[in-house]
């Protein structure tokens, strides 16, 4: 019986928190914060409403480290669960060395004015977590998350050897709007707006956004167009696996989203440094996001489904083998389940599974870490059990190229 | 020998006042202000590079009838020319009355919330203007005026009656940016993206915007899709030629124009009501405005023409006739001339034609008037030798549809 502390009333903390009432065996008592108590408040009525369990609610800004240990010492949590922004995560991650608590994300750090993805930042807290003899976990959502204990489940049990491994994300999601983005919108076109780059030979080979493309069939959601993108467990997966000769990430989009994005990086409206407007300093990425739908207001609308999941290929007793794992969740059934649709209830149910790991020992260590270094096993059973099921199927051959 | 003061400092303004100081004859005194002063003394300084003549600068916010007006009765012109944002028309014209000044425009009145075009704001200051013996001359650049005027010198010389009149605005040049618009881009954007409308059979028909197209050969420029929109110049075309059946304005857009402003449209980039964003209201256009570039800084990289003119059908002696007056004017030239493009200086040669009219005497009256209330011959013979030389051709029979 454990008490958890969760910042970050998005889609995401919705869902997880959801997920953890469903499961008052593991979180005892459930606290929500956020810079903005009346969508953790909204968030707790749905909860009492859906499962009977009553959590509480607090106001914290995140950005501030003094007021999140406040907050830490007095809700005494085991755990704290960031599901904020990932420009809180070092502050977060602050508050917890501050007050002596483990720590759980889904993103890693990156800073507000540079769209610059690595673990550098949060893998120099290793000595000090380890020292104070506290465990963070990062990247507990789908991707990174998922897709990471997916690649240590198919080294497990599956190859011998893993020598080129894809990382393939799927929404087929229609939300029924011109544009928009299925999370927060900034962040999104942070990433989307990026250079690819993939991991080749023990070298990181870079190449301009969007560049490079091709067709996936994806079950249940047909063929689609996939791009060569960067993603951050790229760089855990290279870390932790450096014997893979490849490791790359795709994920589709069609091509009303990129024309879309097209025009808008053509116009500036991507940039994250600051423009003169009415004597002031304006983000035209976060003005953006003011005119955008709110993600979460998407859910009511949106139907189909994501379809994510990994292919390696490598060496199974002495043959090349070819296998793919990968999970597959309907918008719709998300939806009714918790009121959020299946980008964040996918990132939330695995923040959920990692702080039930966390909590009942059955992943522990002294330091920062990331998903593939635990044993795959009791987190693949908990998908099963907990929404998102997941398939394993061998393929005749690796991905066209 | 006249004094004048020009408010605008863009690149109307610019074209203006170098023709103005071209002409010193006419334009014995110039005056230029603007709310930012420094814009009026750049333009001061190439004015007096380029032809010799110094020229007075000053400040003013025309949006202040009271400053305004003192600004005039410090000044002493015998013509106001405001050359500056539609919104401000009204508070110009307040101040003249005030000071018993003349008053010429480009461009009608426009409420800032709202994206209409007519001319009734200004049409009911006619007994206002008409009591005091003074003289406003509306819309006099290139559409509306040019092709107002256009339309009666068809009427005075080729045509005994005009059955049809349609307007095509092209502008075939390049200034290589991925979207910009060739003038204020909150103007241009909410002009393009109203309603298209135009006057058949004595009613107004309405239909989408930019949903009737066709394509025309424009001399110099090439084969073009042009739209059908709504333009000022109709209004009053249709007020004072009721017997014309149907008049029609057209411009011209490439299909990559069309996809940035059809994603702006779609995500609220072209919205003119506001936004919250960081505790504070902002019109999700005017923050366009600012990411976009100047089109005042396009001059320098824009190639290629403009062509405007007027195809008039009806009869002459009793038989069917059609008859096509048009002007092409060069963007490098009319930037090596004043240091503007095109689109410029198409407006801002009439706005001096306009105001050497009224200033010699060639046009008076007392009242409110618009450009094809007036004898058209000393316009267009100002035309031949200011910069903008038209020509008159018959065809074959009218457009397409």
């Amino acid at each position: 019986m454990s008490k958890v502390l969760v910042i970050g009333a998005g889609g995401v903390g919705s869902v997880a928190v959801h997920k953890m009432a469903m499961n008052s065996d593991i979180f005892s008592h459930i606290t929500l914060a956020s810079r903005r108590v009346a969508k953790c408040d909204a968030i707790a009525e749905s909860v009492k409403a859906r499962t009977g369990v009553v959590i509480d609610t607090a106001q914290v800004d995140a950005d501030d480290v003094e007021a999140t240990a406040a907050l830490i010492a007095r809700v005494k949590p085991a755990l704290v669960v960031n599901l904020a922004l990932p420009y809180q995560d070092l502050a977060i991650m602050d508050a917890c060395l501050k007050t002596g608590v483990n720590y759980l994300d889904t993103a890693n750090y990156e800073p507000r004015d540079e769209a610059k993805f690595e673990y550098s930042w949060q893998w120099a807290y290793q000595e000090r977590f380890k020292a104070a003899g506290l465990m963070a976990l990062l990247g507990s959502g789908f991707d990174p998350g998922v897709t990471s204990v997916f690649a240590s489940y198919l080294k497990k049990h599956h190859l011998d050897r893993i020598d080129t491994l894809d990382i393939l994300d799927c929404n087929g999601g229609d939300h029924g709007q011109h544009f928009a983005t299925n999370f927060n919108p900034e962040i999104n076109i942070r990433e989307v707006t990026a250079p690819a780059r993939h991991y080749e030979n023990g070298q990181w080979v870079e190449s301009p956004p969007l560049s490079t493309k091709q067709v996936f069939d994806f079950e249940q959601v047909g063929a689609k167009n996939m791009y060569l993108m960067y993603h951050e467990e790229l760089e855990s997966l290279a870390k932790h696996y450096p014997e893979i000769k490849r490791i790359r990430f795709w994920m589709t989009f069609g091509d009303a989203y990129l024309k879309h994005l097209e025009v808008l990086q053509n116009v500036g409206m991507t940039r994250i440094d600051p423009v003169m407007h009415e004597g002031r300093e304006i983000i035209p990425l976060q003005f953006l996001k003011a005119v955008l739908p709110e993600p979460a207001s998407l859910g009511v609308t949106t139907k189909g489904k994501t379809n994510i999941g990994d292919i390696a290929t490598g060496e199974k007793n002495g043959k090349p083998k070819t296998v793919y794992v990968y999970q597959i969740c309907d918008h719709e059934e998300a939806y009714a389940e918790t009121g959020n649709q299946a980008v964040s209830y996918t990132t939330g149910v695995p923040a959920m599974i990692g702080a039930a790991l966390v909590l009942t020992g059955a992943w522990k260590g002294e330091g920062v870490f990331n998903m593939e270094q635990f044993d795959p096993d009791p987190f693949m059973d908990m998908l099963n059990t907990h929404g998102l099921p997941w398939q394993v199927k061998e393929l005749d051959g690796p991905l066209g190229f």
